[in-house]
């Protein structure tokens, strides 16, 4: 038996076992939660021991534990290549909404609903099961397979990168494997290979040093609400290109094959404006939608308050005025460095009779893979053989910064391997892992570490 | 004797009566104060009887009652003047920061302690016993004195408009009076003719229906903040001037005259930053500070929000925004005009993406007061032989709507003869009346009363 028609024909025991993986209410962002985020890490452990691994272990963080194992079976010649997942999911609420139990997982047709089902137990456990059909064919995995996964992905990671950073030695791999985003459908296989980074900024503008009746002052002080308003209004252009100096500076162009590529990507127009919910798309002049969503740099305020914000009118002409504003970025730009760049621009800009003060709350790097390497191509051919259909190349506009800690950490790219829906409902009552995409997941998982195997990364 | 004597050789008595009145926590806004607002108008309608109004009532309103006072022993052929003040004060909140309890009114050097000292119970108190000169010498007053006191100036006046109209024949005067404003200083009487109008509204921006993921959709989607932010933007120049079509066309000009007397205000740059608490000063080029924040028209955001407002990062392309936005107005613009030209020009300007929806919160006619008038004469030499030195006429930037109500319903102008200082803390802790003020404030009403009498208005 080779490892697709095990694969193939253990099916209802895989979901059964899956089932036992979504029982559990990891929910990691909720301190009553911890005995059972320490429970699911337990159970992977053991499941992947189960599964063949010869170790796999819990490994303590100053948060929640991250599992490691390794399969090193296929000696060092073999390519290596180490898988990233996670076991922690988004807490349940609200519970009204669910029209199933999300933690006592149930199949409806082809869909299993539960929190976590797509993100992203059903997708970590794909790698287990292949590892298994492996192990029961031909004894073990055609290349070293590294597992890590975490428990903290759900409130950013916040141990990930130093563990990373502080364990290069044992995770060395030479091409990492993430199963954790979509494909647009069961007849569209999709493989993200770019994803935007992000600068996030709050600002302040401080006006008078106490608030003041408009009446009195009015006309004479600045509002630091009009101030900031005014500045933002200069930081873009009507239709969204941005128009701080030094910007676009380090922008990577699209080259026409790539958007003869993302064109290739099914778009209709209509359904897109019904999704979004708008009346209108929106964005810079010479590139498509699908272009402005993921391959360009955005600035959106993404919060913004000052004032009397309560019913009713009142007539203040406040002290402070703030706003949270982020930039999705595309490579090669640094996000320390538009943020410095951002920073400038809104100091130079300041009026003189307001401060204005800058925090750069959070950012993280882009990523772009390379679509003509051995590993891409091998997933390339992954998912036409399983699907029947060759996959289109997307970019997404969303961060993973695994991606960037896995390039600077240990050199090595990423493949993003998924298998979710764009309905999977991610973080929403009644998530849902569509049950074929978890069978072909094994069997594309499984064939892409027989094509690693045969022309290296 | 004359009532100037009488009221000179009266002042401890006088002091002692006024903090009876002050005792009574008359505080308008708090439901659990109803009974003193009750005990605050019954005191004050026995007293203006003790003063020897031959007739004082309390005349019920859908809200708190108001008192309506009237002494029309100078006939038919001598002029009416009606006083406007109100006996409900703030609340004293908070009341850790007051050094003598609000309603122990405590008299320290000068000055004498008390939540309504000056605002108002303490200057519609002048009124009375400067009725009482009256009558203690000549018998009654020079001119016939009818007396409108509300009970809820500190809540917007909800029932005093409509009882005004309902009232026109009871009220119907020849001047109106009204003691609610301040002097610059003892050394420095001043006489506001002039007070602006108020245009708010609430504009709400809506782009998609239901808040996004900004990396899925940002750049393709027209965030309604970032579109809020340009709008207002849009409304004014980095000056302060308004650019919105039509907004200056009925401003009435400052003429040479004008600047020239508010010129004469005496104004420290200095101080005035520090009062504010600003770096520096702003607004219109061309007009001096006194100028920009009394007598012209301005643009204020008082309150702005939308998307994610706590602490940290979330990265939301919400679906709406929110702004309330006023207009100080001056003489002769018309506020329900000025609405109706804003919402215009937002509509107008409003990107095809987004739905613009803008609410008329409030407004308020503006006010300016001829200078030359008899009235103004009569008021502007009782303050001069009082004081000892001339009076300065200055405009004030906020509003007094009962100025415009008096206009309107009665067809009277009104003379704004204020008695506190800039100093006394209304609203805060530690409010404040300084008693020579208040003595000279009787002394000034005498003057007045008897000017008119002379002249007419």
């Amino acid at each position: 038996m080779n490892p697709i028609t095990y694969a193939q024909t253990h099916h209802d025991k895989f979901l059964e076992e899956l089932k036992a993986f979504l029982r559990i209410p990891s929910v990691s962002t909720q301190p009553e939660h911890k005995a059972d985020i320490e429970r699911a890490a337990t159970w992977l452990r053991d499941e992947l021991l189960n599964v063949g691994f010869p170790k796999a272990e819990i490994m303590p963080t100053t948060g929640h534990p991250i599992v490691y194992a390794e399969w090193l079976a296929a000696g060092p010649d073999a390519p290596t290549v180490l898988v990233y997942g996670h076991y922690d999911v988004q807490p349940p609420d609200p519970l009204e909404l669910w029209r199933t139990p999300p933690f006592e997982p149930t199949a409806v047709g082809d869909d299993l609903f539960a929190r976590g089902a797509s993100d992203d137990k059903g997708q970590v456990f794909i790698h287990l099961k292949a590892a298994e059909a492996f192990k029961a064919t031909a004894g073990e995995p055609p290349v070293n397979v590294k597992c890590i996964f975490e428990g903290e992905e759900e409130i950013g990671s916040p141990s990930f990168n130093p563990f990373v950073f502080a364990h290069t030695e044992l995770l060395a791999a030479d091409v990492a494997l993430i199963s954790d985003t979509h494909i647009l459908g069961m007849d569209t296989p999709t493989i993200v290979y770019a994803l935007r980074g992000l600068a996030y900024l709050e600002v302040k503008v401080t006006g008078p040093d106490h608030d003041l009746h408009s009446g009195i002052y009015g006309g004479a002080v600045l509002n630091p609400i009009n101030a900031l308003c005014r500045m933002i209004a200069r930081m873009q252009d009507a239709d969204g290109r941005i128009t701080i100096p030094g910007f676009y500076d380090n922008v990577r162009d699209l080259d026409p094959d790539e958007r003869a590529e993302l064109a290739k990507l099914p778009f209709d127009h209509a359904t897109w404006l019904e999704e979004a919910g708008v009346k209108a798309d929106w964005g810079e002049p010479g590139y498509t939608v699908v272009e402005r969503a993921s391959a360009r740099p955005t600035l959106d305020v993404n919060g913004i308050w000052g004032g009397y914000i309560q019913p009713g009118a009142k007539t203040v002409l406040p002290s402070e005025a703030y706003a949270k504003i982020s930039m999705r970025l595309v490579p090669d730009q640094n996000p320390k460095e538009i943020a410095r760049l951002v920073a400038d621009y809104l100091k130079q800009i300041a009026p003189p009779a307001v401060t204005v003060e800058v925090r750069d709350l959070h950012g993280g790097d882009g990523a772009i893979v390379r679509r003509d390497s051995p590993a891409m191509q091998a997933a390339f051919r992954a998912y036409a053989e399983t699907f029947g259909v060759e996959p289109i190349f997307m970019r997404e506009g969303g961060s993973i910064p695994v991606v960037a800690t896995f390039q600077k950490a240990l050199g090595i790219e990423t493949i993003l391997m998924g298998f979710g829906l764009p309905d999977d409902r991610l973080h929403s009552p009644n998530e849902k892992f569509h049950i074929p995409a978890f069978y072909k997941g094994i069997e594309t998982v499984i064939r892409f570490l027989e094509g690693v195997r045969q022309t290296g990364v």
